[in-house]
């Protein structure tokens, strides 16, 4: 596959085009179209149906409307490739950055303000933007500066409750120098608004918050235009424009027109990149409407620039995907016993619901990016005798729900919590979806159990243990991201309390870790380090919280004890097992050393992310050298 | 000062009245104010203006509306003694709860499903309440049972964001069986909700939401149940009723009549027990009434018992109070830094804040109670180059905004949280409020550090080393409750990082603890040891993250560590101290010992809470000497 894009010239040549703005910025627009699908393509994951929904919008606001002192930024940051595409075509961001989206040192996967200094705040956790908003607004009042400040919004996102927080709020203070803009493609991110949680009228809803509304067709530049300059009249309400829009807008396929409303209908180009033929396919059709709107402005005909794709490695053979398998499992706990009940907030496909929705659609509660009021839904279905199980990412489950979920352990029911994409990769979205803060915020809720399975066996053991034996909550915390594990996994019959499995044995030192990424990269340490006569014991141990602390000293013998924390150094599994060892076993609490996310983690492919981290096998295998003293 | 309350006969007598149920249920209202005003009188705290405000609502539901299977609980919480007075004088409750509000083993200060297994869910969190009724109405689909479900919030909560997430899912799912009812008395904690962050027009919300509203004085029971019979006829669409009611309704001066809607005006009866000659006038007031409502429906003037209320020790004596201390504190840095902003969550009188707000009215942003509009408009105003210090109870900031803060903290900017009400003191308000898991939730903020203060002093030097030369965002955790240390706090000119105050030199043991309630039990203890020959040693260690081990280590010389943690024993100060050690001097690692809050924390007075959760110098002295193998 070529990869194509057009090139700082050409797009300079867009932008210095004469005459009818409207139609420069349609033909600038998808001019970026092309971009950001070969920043995705390049990439190989991107949410290509959210950028190019609102990629008019972003063109137009970009070209013609923001002036000196303005600010915009986008709160839903699934467009990134969209912003990264529209600045680079405006010269706001260097043009090299076209080649490294997701990529360690390029352009992250959501809007990251630290890496990418050029963009006015970091998103990616829904429903902020208002509030930013008007915390740039007050600033600029108090510093007595002048600007206006637009936000784009999903359209799912606006099941979040923040959002209809910032709004009273934002109106009380007379922010009319606020302009907020829903990308309205309705769809989000498995299927319909409409479907998960409808939003009802938004303009009725905004103006009876004391807002300002209007709508238009968000990929028509001249209806757009128009919809902003009335809104603009109005210069004390706050301003909220609903701006129709398709999701996957300028490429006939990527657009929903086919796709059935109902809720078993799932949008194929939410995230992910295209396959060989639907690039092919995409490009072809933009590259002829490029054309056409170059010629309307007097231009000629595109011409595209090819590159080659970076060559990636093959794929795990044999890997563990602990969410599919999850799923396959939650139908059988389900069918034993009938208190279970799955509660979803728009992430169906990435948890691995939709067997358990086909199966037991009574059973199935979608609760749309509402991740607050499922979890205090489920609170009260276990009281009333229930066993509900909540599922979101991680990121999303440990802490935008977190005084929910207190508030649920406080009434000593039991409620599971099922987080996925936990840990550091996969690496491209970056660092507001790898959750490596989970463990902390959850850590110390009253009675649950914490839990991370490395194999798809225990995590089938892990969630049986959950929903049949535990007495209080449970966080089953997953890996999404299909990992091989580099070793055949022993045979597991059950999951022993506090305990976890030996993968590998060796005497010169122990390496702990939970999940697959930590324990294959202990694992693959441990087998370099054989190669220099060292031998580590390798213990897969799911429990994050109430470990054993005298069974690992007993394996440990004297030797020193590495753990292995997908997360941040703090709150994690080295801190629960050094309390296990201090008190359970207090003369091996001194032998333990923790290898642990020490900053924000980084956005890159997922073998970038690990070394960067130094969380990889040779990183590990050379700190367990340093501290054994060889080669230190 | 005589307490006096209705006795079970005369409760009886006035449920069993015939003749009208509206004159009935007035006078029960009045005879159950009569209580709960004896509850808060005799606890020495509570809230008696929503009590009131919501008395006859609740009156009316218990006496004529709620029938077998139908649920109804309180989201606000701080209605508890409305709720005990009620359902005690409906025989739901045992009578003897009357005279055990707020004490251990009687009626905790917020609803308690635990404790009070009477009631349906543990409220005192805000915001919860439609998506658990919700939950509950979902529940009984599930399992084919039928029940109406109501549900009572405060006005001041509908600023929290979950309240509008949870409404368009019910309308959406057609759930006719739930009635929710806003006690609307335009009083939050501080002052007007109009002033401090107003709602507007809620009947035209909740309709743009798809929910049937209505509107009436809640205080007249013949204008609610006419309301709420006329809602009853909706069956597909939710339903909320706007109750118009008085805070404190029923006493004349407790009602705010006089009080000018103007954020500076501050209601007087919002929290805290009545003084002996507000608690006289406002019984005869009641008293009056009541003997005049059972007039109306043939009955005789009431009887009422008598009581003494219970002693209470004496208050302290030279108490750090470290909430007035810091609003001074940070009125002073304000002046020397144009940069700082305070950010409060209608916590403005619990929080310091009122000099602050008189000195710099415009660096002075009251957000309501919208914890996580606070957080990401203080992002922004951080970004934006200000330095914004951001104000609630420890147990609503660590939590509520959770993924806000972290967002914030990706974006290396400093903004300040300071968390009052930390800790297990006050014992009254009940574990909604007692902030034992706050240093866990924020315990992985990246470049966060987190400082609890053991005096006014320490604390100053916190504020300044907060704002001035901390590198990255800095939570402050502070006792609210003012507190005698026992002892003379040491001069101290400067915070040293990760290092603390000897506060007492001993060579048996080494006493380590952060905050007032803490490093005073460890000092007591200590005391009271020496009398055994027992030497310890006490710290004052402010720094809950960053603890410099060796020099822990160096003052503990060969003898046990003792770590105090006024939060869970799971990521507090223990966990962090025994990761410093670990480091920094192993071999000190396996002495740590965590003396810490070990189960959800009970609600009692301070000295019942203190000890039952062995936290009390007698406990701390008793596991001193098991350590040391003394009288184990």
């Amino acid at each position: 596959m070529t990869l194509r894009h057009l090139s700082r010239g050409q797009l300079e040549r867009i932008r210095a085009a004469g005459g009818d703005p409207v139609g420069r910025a349609a033909a600038f627009a998808d001019a970026c179209r092309i971009n950001a699908l070969y920043m995705i393509a390049r990439a190989g994951s991107g949410h290509v149906g959210t950028s190019f929904s609102c990629m008019d919008i972003l063109s137009w606001l970009h070209l013609e409307v923001l002036e000196e002192g303005d600010r915009y930024f986008s709160s839903k940051g699934h467009d990134a490739p969209a912003l990264y595409s529209v600045l680079i075509g405006t010269g706001a961001l260097p043009f090299e950055g076209l080649h490294g989206l997701r990529r360690l040192g390029g352009l992250p996967g959501h809007p990251d303000a630290v890496e990418t200094p050029e963009l006015w705040t970091s998103t990616g956790s829904l429903g902020m933007g208002v509030s930013k908003a008007r915390g740039f607004a007050r600033a600029n009042r108090l510093q007595g500066r002048r600007g206006r400040v637009f936000v784009l919004t999903g359209d799912g996102e606006l099941q979040e409750g923040q959002f209809w927080e910032s709004l009273g709020p934002t109106a009380n203070g007379g922010f009319g120098e606020i302009t907020a803009i829903v990308d309205h493609n309705k769809l989000q991110s498995d299927t319909f608004v409409s479907e998960v949680s409808d939003l009802g009228d938004l303009e009725r809803k905004a103006e009876a918050f004391g807002w300002a509304a209007a709508r238009c067709d968000g990929n028509d530049i001249q209806e757009l235009a128009s919809a902003l300059d009335r809104l603009a009249a109005e210069h004390e309400r706050p301003k909220l424009l609903v701006a129709d829009t398709l999701k996957g807008a300028g490429v006939s396929f990527m657009e929903p027109h086919d796709l059935p409303v109902a809720s078993t209908s799932l949008y194929g180009f939410h995230s992910g990149a295209p396959t060989p033929g639907e690039y092919e396919r995409a490009l072809a059709e933009l590259e002829a409407r490029l054309a056409e709107r170059l010629a309307a402005i007097g231009l000629p005909a595109p011409e595209l620039t090819s590159g080659e794709p970076p060559r990636r490695p093959p794929g795990p053979v044999r890997p563990q995907r602990l969410v599919s398998a999850y799923g396959q499992a939650l139908v059988r706990e389900a069918e034993r016993d009938p208190r279970v009940v799955a509660l979803d907030a728009d992430l169906m496909l990435d948890t691995g619901l939709v067997p358990f929705r086909e199966r037991f659609p009574d059973r199935f509660v979608e609760c749309g990016i509402a991740e607050q009021d499922m979890v205090s839904q489920a609170g009260a279905m276990a009281l009333a005798g229930l066993l509900p199980v909540c599922h979101s990412f991680a990121c999303f489950l440990a802490a935008r729900p977190n005084e929910q979920i207190y508030n649920n352990a406080t009434e000593e029911t039991k409620v599971v919590y099922v987080g996925s994409l936990a840990g550091l990769v996969p690496g491209g979205p970056g660092h507001s979806h790898q959750s490596v803060r989970d463990i902390s915020a959850l850590g110390a809720m009253p009675g649950m159990s914490l839990i991370e399975p490395y194999c798809e066996r225990e995590l089938e053991l892990a969630l049986r243990w959950a929903l049949q034996e535990a007495g209080g909550p449970v966080y089953l915390r997953l890996v999404s991201v299909p990992w091989e594990l580099g070793f055949e996994a022993p045979p597991q019959d059950a999951l022993l309390e506090g305990r976890g499995t030996v993968v590998r044995d060796g005497e010169d030192a122990l390496l702990v870790a939970a999940g697959p990424v930590m324990v294959s990269q202990a694992f693959a340490a441990a087998e370099a380090l054989r190669e220099d006569g060292i031998h580590c014991g390798v213990v897969a141990l799911p429990w994050l919280r109430g470990i054993d602390g005298a069974w690992i000293a007993e394996l440990a013998a004297d030797a020193p004890i590495l753990c292995l924390d997908n997360h941040y150094a703090s709150g994690g599994q080295g801190d629960a097992l050094l309390a296990a060892l201090a008190e359970a076993a207090p003369e091996a609490a001194g032998r333990v050393r923790k290898l642990a996310v020490e900053r924000v983690p980084r956005c890159g492919t997922n073998d970038e992310v690990l070394s960067a981290h130094r969380l990889d096998a040779a990183s590990v295998a050379e700190r367990v050298q340093a501290e054994l003293g060889v080669r230190a």
